[in-house]
């Protein structure tokens, strides 16, 4: 099983994909979908809506697991974020994939045993987790970190598979 | 020049489409955005794309004037209504229709004379000003209430033309 996961931003999102095959999870990929902060809204959407579905195309997910947000620091924020999500399960939507929504403090718990864990206790359990192709992958790619969220996304699916929330 | 005004929702969104000739606004048509409340979130965004997508072919807007959120109830409905958005500012895009987005009091204040005008006071000020078709087309179709929202931001555009906001 193939799973995208994504860890959806204003400006800036996150993706990474795993396969898990009997229990043992392996990065395939990660990196950022990246938008000109000061470009027009639907120029930015659209740009995402393809970066996305760029990536469905290249790696075929059989699973796209997104983190669900609950809160933000202002509605603007929100707003954004949510624009961008939508364009997301869009090109999800038209790919027809499976997409599996999480609570940050589910993704958290899971994967690094504590709903209320930091960002790099989060960046440090992906690593453990998905081995040294990350660690020596990682001395190349600085933009990791920023996706270690993302991968911690699709490990979460992994981990509670289809017992997990679903987004009806 | 064609307007095509969108009142954002979340299960629900309105549009409105009126064509603006020296001054002179005459309403086109109306309606409303549905979806399935219970669907998954991502076949409900890809619904509101594809009735977007439908009216910009059918329409051939010339702007995209949409209602721009600032603050919601909640971080989950604003999430919610920026999918929405989302999607929409998306066909908007790939139909390359200028977008323009204006606050609710703008609205307000440049259809009505109060920025704090009530949704009653709204739908008057529509009626008022695109006349006869709309009083008689509203006894048939009595989703017009819903879509005065729409109106009106089409209606906001048509009266502060370029000098307005954009999206940037």
């Amino acid at each position: 099983m193939r799973i995208l996961g994504i860890d959806p931003g204003t400006a800036t999102s996150g993706y990474g994909i795993i396969d898990v095959d009997n229990g043992a999870a392996g990065v395939v990929g990660w990196g950022l979908l990246e938008t000109e902060k000061n470009g027009f809204t639907e120029k930015r959407l659209e740009s995402i809506f393809k970066q996305t579905a760029e990536i469905i195309k290249k790696y075929h997910p059989d699973i796209f697991a997104i983190e669900k947000i609950f809160f933000a620091a202002n509605a603007k924020t929100a707003i954004a974020v949510g624009q961008a999500q939508g364009v997301m399960l869009l090109a999800a939507s038209k790919a027809n994939i499976e997409v599996m929504e999480y609570a940050p403090g589910t993704i958290k718990k899971t994967v690094a045993g504590n709903g209320r864990a930091k960002k790099k206790d989060i960046q440090k359990a992906v690593r453990k987790i998905l081995g040294n192709k990350v660690r020596s992958k990682a001395k190349e790619k600085t933009h990791f970190d920023n996706a270690a969220d993302a991968l911690a996304v699709a490990l979460c699916h992994s981990l509670k598979g289809k017992g997990g929330e679903n987004n009806g």
